[in-house]
């Protein structure tokens, strides 16, 4: 009996999975085929698909399955055990969110979006002010509901949705770790830098070069063309599923790196939906574990594995047959104290391994702030500005390149920031491992060979798919619990390496 | 009372037309982007999609609804009451046919796709004959379950579902009017057209040259291009809704022509979808009036405004500035020579204006005895071969040329063929009316002017998308019931014109 009823959610998560398949790609087209003039058309479809799967999620007929399947779950494997436990999961947090109250956010952001771009436009945060109260005050309802349901502080509430099973318990261990260490690394990293001068990069290189280059690199990564396609967006990014996986990258004419890195990053996030279990692929447990884990592999892939020497070994004798350059300046060791360079810069997205965290972590305090009311939302210009001087040493000179560069809150993504961090902490983890493990691992990437790469990661990482949490994960993967220990070994290894051995290309 | 159900009505149906609208997305990006090994995902996509589309369309609520409405439609404006019956039309069709053979045409028509490319492939027939037979039989169940809920016969039931209101009764009218002329015709055609030679258009024309002449064409037409795209697919189709419309051709570097007629008889399609009255774009009453009506409008578009000497003069300098081509060749009266050659063909695709109703003919006489059962599956092959012979005068050599060359009856599509027939016969009757009511249409299409036209056409066809009938719609636009008089006379004159005339370009 139990194992039909099983049955029978199995087929209602399948169709769920299929309308988020099709979300993803109304999401991806809009980004990167759609004309312009046709946003309020798609904005009515993907309108019109989310009512309807949150409909299908919280139907009364799931609960009632639910509880039945759960109730008589002898018999059942551990994997549908964790299956059924993904499916309540997915649906306590649908239900606990009111439609009226989506309804709403999805008015007000939509309206905020709009505002925050021409905000950004005018140079003007006034503008974008009142939209982004209405969707914090908005927000903070969901964050209250969604608490009580899921027995969870509200701003726990919101960070479960992202990185189920993260607490702001976790994020400020992390956060207290980093900010020990990270501020005089900075300093200490850029000084060391400085007296490591770097040779430009000059020359143009045409996007259907690059192209070419980072289709030829992502081949021998495992990025499946016949499943999956690289375009170019805005910003790059990874939609689709596992069968239709759709990853985006843009390309500067004038920067031999950005474009391609880019396509790195997204191609580690691509790996990972790839490399999920296989059997499970339409089901709650086939997912992956949360942005964290998402953020962690392509971090992983990035910035740990590319911006490396090994990797720029693979990458010189790439760059010569695609670019014809040669010379100084394109010998492995100048590649990588590009790709390595740290900055103190005023912008997330632009911003490097090291600086990266602060950024966030400057966010995730505002953010809490924010939804608290302990911080007003006609004070956060001041707020991030003197946050930025106070972390980074620095001070935006407009909220263009302060407190209006990123597009999260206009959207709601409260709760989504510390993805980042985290991810880059879980990254720094997985590799102390991965390292000591995998015999040979710089060789194999110097030639180009990331078949012992995603051979660990898919056993360690990848094949779990959403069956245990993050933390049995890293406990599992690694031998240890989450702990920010791994990054600054790795950042202080990497950023403070004494002059000799860094001319050792 | 009856206003408010009214209005709930239009709010059931805005979110059924964003559900098509997503599905069609879905499609064109199969068809024009997805990779290629991801058909097995975009299907589960799909199928979930049209279920649900079917199950929301046959909901209880909705049947309640339109009878409350329909029973209290006093105060209701035209268009709502239209609205009323183009709704109750959707849903009557919706209901007729049970979900579990839905689901299995689904199934059936997906095994046989496969195996018709297969058959194809070997040039096989009878890997194919099994799989027809089954969806054969499926469509016998539907047409007359489909039959008996219109009270139509089961035939009728089918053509209804792509061209609402034709009968056979009319189709069989049409068809005995064409067959009475085209084969003499066609052979007077050959004949004269053999004593006024051609000259080849030798050359090669680059896609992206082709593409740069199809946009500058398709603009100068009106086709929008901030809310639509032009693409390449393996054939050419349209897709998308009026808000942001998809377009597509596929051109072929050795022909200067096939490409750029795809597209115009595509952008024909979409000027009609881009017509279609803007206050009820989201509604039943505010779609499209079937198919014929549909490939009228692309037929107009691309056999008689565009393989005219008049679009010829317009298009010689365009040819010149795109390609850089000239000489006796690239003159007004051998582009038109080329654009209205008539040949005794095997290829419904490849057709031209007079043998394409005769390849439809056959079809439609075909279709109709293998769903009565008066011709079986496994004699198909010779009686498609005998048919081209008696009508055309030539005989397959092979049934990839012969009745594996179209797709339509592997998916199921039966009752659709009649459509381009009937197409051509209301283009030709609506260009009669238009040519009178609009002066000096020649020298405005030779100008590069398409505002005559769409204008006309706007007022008397597009703009009133499903509000009244073919028949209804051809009497006001014309003043004449749906008559092949007007093609007969159309074709007559085009390719019977005396030798003298065809010189004066």
């Amino acid at each position: 009996m139990s194992a039909s009823t099983y049955k029978q959610l199995e087929q209602e998560f399948r169709r769920l999975h299929a309308f988020r398949g099709a979300l993803s790609l109304l999401r991806w087209d809009a980004a990167v085929m759609m004309p312009r003039g046709s946003a309020d058309v798609r904005g009515d479809q993907i309108a019109a698909l989310e009512t309807e799967h949150h409909a299908l999620l919280t139907a009364p007929r799931i609960t009632r399955l639910l509880d039945r399947a759960q109730a008589n779950s002898q018999g059942l494997a551990d994997w549908q055990i964790a299956n059924l436990r993904e499916m309540r999961r997915q649906r306590d947090h649908a239900i606990a969110t009111p439609a009226s109250l989506i309804s709403r956010l999805a008015k007000a952001t939509s309206r905020a979006e709009a505002q925050w771009l021409e905000a950004r436009q005018q140079g003007k945060f006034e503008l974008f002010a009142p939209y982004l109260e209405e969707v914090v005050h908005l927000v903070r309802d969901k964050a209250a509901l969604l608490g009580q349901a899921l027995n969870l502080a509200p701003y726990d509430a919101l960070v479960d949705e992202f990185s189920p099973g993260i607490t702001s318990a976790d994020i400020d261990a992390m956060f207290r770790a980093l900010s020990r260490r990270l501020p005089s690394l900075v300093r200490e990293t850029i000084a060391l830098q400085e007296a490591r001068p770097t040779l430009p990069l000059n020359g143009k290189f045409p996007a259907s070069k690059q192209r070419a280059l980072a289709v030829e690199i992502m081949k021998a990564i495992g990025f499946p063309f016949d499943r999956g396609r690289l375009d170019e967006s805005e910003h790059p990014f990874t939609e689709g599923v596992p069968g239709d996986i759709r990853v985006t990258t843009r390309f500067d004419p004038d920067d031999v790196f950005s474009g391609l890195l880019g396509a790195l990053h997204e191609t580690g996030h691509a790996m990972y939906d790839l490399g999920l279990p296989q059997d499970w692929r339409d089901q709650p447990v086939g997912r992956d574990r949360g942005m964290a884990l998402e953020e962690s592999q392509s971090l992983l892939i990035e910035m740990i594995i590319c911006r490396s020497r090994p990797f720029m070994r693979y990458l010189k004798p790439l760059l010569e047959k695609h670019f014809g350059v040669s010379g100084p300046e394109w010998e492995v060791e100048n590649l990588y104290r590009h790709v390595t360079r740290v900055r103190r810069g005023l912008i997330r997205v632009d911003a490097d391994e090291l600086t990266y965290p602060v950024h966030v972590w400057l966010r995730y305090e505002l953010e809490k702030q924010l939804l608290t009311g302990e911080l007003a939302v006609k004070d956060l210009p001041e707020a991030w500005n003197a946050g930025m001087e106070q972390r980074l040493g620095i001070r935006p000179s407009n909220d263009v390149e302060g407190c209006l560069q990123d597009i999260h809150w206009a959207v709601g993504s409260f709760g989504y920031f510390p993805s980042y961090a985290l991810g880059a902490v879980i990254a720094a983890q997985l590799y102390e491992s991965l390292r000591s493990d995998v015999k040979g691992l710089d060789d194999q990437i110097a030639r180009g060979e990331f078949g012992g790469l995603f051979g660990w990661l898919r056993k360690h990482v990848h094949g779990l798919g959403a069956k245990v949490s993050v933390q049995e994960l890293m406990k599992s993967a690694t031998g240890k619990p989450l702990t920010a220990a791994c990054f600054v070994r790795y950042v202080e290894s990497k950023y403070l390496e004494p002059a000799a051995s860094s001319a050792a290309a």
